[in-house]
């Protein structure tokens, strides 16, 4: 069931947008189009779901699943850079530096962050929440959101002090959870209803899903995975499973788990497909 | 006259710019600071101006001057990148990838890019032109805007054949035209007024700019201007001087200047300012 309905909002975002890409000229539009293919598509999962128990319409809601999925795009893009992480391999296939150049990927990340907001300025809501989105958007994107967790990340490494569990979840709340908790907020914010359920339940989720992927980054296969893995133990960073073992983080995210799907109590089984989205969080292998 | 209404702006917007960065945090933020310092305040001054002619009040305009120029900031730090043009010198400092490195400088132009949504989206504006602003904004730099003219030019110096006068100006025009249109163009498009009046003169004004800045590129000063000059020549690239001799480049952007106050025409002395500011497009010496 949870599976099926996955698959289905993963085939509608793919469609949407390669569409969407469907005009752009040059290598940067060729890019583009081959960053949006594939991927979990988790953040525009959720975007449609809290769209659905908010009575906004599909169509509108998929605005927003192509602008998260697009500024994800290229947050994965910049990333994976030499200058960052420098991976070759992403989603099981070459990353755009490999690909094309660095020069290529530097443009397709800029160019995919400015028109997730052109998609997301084209959604038809009304113009006040339209703005109340996008602001959204912009903070949980920038310097204050997933910015400020890479920039922490940055210079955790460069400073070669491992950061303490509160220094990690900060870190994270930024680079990961930010995106997330947008996503899923989305449909109350279109329909200009209370956030505070769907909060909750993201900020439980984004930290959740962090833990696994560090869990995964250790007991993980490169292969299903598509990218290198065991990067943080080479590089000596402090993780959640370096600072509360491996069981204690499969517990921590388990809790977490349980917590977001409490969150959505006043929902009902209305929220059946985001309750199993927590569950799919950590239970995946990829 | 001119020149104090250009230097009034330049410190307001300079104070502006500076207060909106002020809260933000890690080195991101330091450079962040640092690349909005200096500069011409061209694009600024145009929406300051343009703003002012359509009765809307400067508090407001200033956002619009302030994310434009955010906008720029983080094009300049991004093309300086040693994947893209390498420039070492930046308005005679270090550009932020010698000051810091390529991570901070690949981070600083996505927090400036995406802070610049923020800061415009702060602006107290009626929420419908305010998407039309934004709307515009995300088209003027993007893919098929400003990414585009980087674009089209990156291929040009990889495809070693020179572009003919009518490929150079499509790239100019997306290269450094739309973000000069949309800031001349943003005084209408905030007051819900018509903006085509604007629109003549900034087409004219852009390809007048990009016309001085390839004869700079020859004739410039390396220490006035605070770059490395004669690029061009060296990548062996088609420029408006090497199309039309130094003789015609001159004489176009005279001509492109003239048409610019032209199109004003209906504006009478009150756009004085701007009128002037297209004088000084082609007599500058930076």
């Amino acid at each position: 069931m949870f599976q099926a309905a996955l698959e289905d909002a993963q085939d509608r975002i793919e469609t949407a947008l390669q569409s969407e890409l469907s005009g752009i000229e040059t290598t940067i539009g060729d890019a583009m189009r081959y960053t949006c293919q594939g991927g979990k598509r988790l953040r525009g999962f959720l975007a449609l779901e809290s769209a659905r128990l908010h009575d906004v319409s599909q169509g509108t809601a998929m605005s927003a699943a192509c602008a998260i999925e697009m500024v994800h795009a290229y947050s994965l893009v910049h990333d994976d850079l030499p200058c960052m992480d420098d991976d070759d391999l992403r989603r099981g296939r070459p990353t755009v530096h490999k690909k094309w150049d660095e020069a290529t990927a530097v443009l397709t990340g800029d160019a995919l962050l400015t028109y997730a907001f052109e998609v997301l300025l084209k959604a038809d809501v009304n113009p006040s929440r339209q703005i109340d989105l996008l602001q959204a958007l912009a903070k949980a994107a920038g310097p204050q959101g997933m910015v400020l967790g890479q920039a922490l990340d940055i210079a955790a490494e460069a400073a070669k002090t491992p950061l303490g569990i509160d220094e990690i979840t900060h870190l994270q709340r930024g680079k990961t959870g930010a995106l997330i908790s947008w996503s899923a907020m989305a449909g109350p914010r279109m329909a200009g209803d209370d956030t505070s359920a769907l909060e909750g339940y993201a900020d439980r989720l984004g930290l959740a899903f962090q833990i696994c992927d560090d869990i995964l980054d250790v007991e993980g296969n490169p292969e299903d995975m598509g990218k290198r893995l065991q990067k943080d133990g080479a590089a000596n960073k402090a993780t959640f499973v370096s600072l509360l073992g491996l069981d204690g983080a499969k517990s921590r995210a388990r809790d977490l788990m349980q917590d977001a799907i409490d969150a959505l109590e006043s929902y009902g089984t209305e929220a059946r497909n985001l309750k199993d989205a927590a569950r799919f969080v950590i239970d995946r292998k990829t």
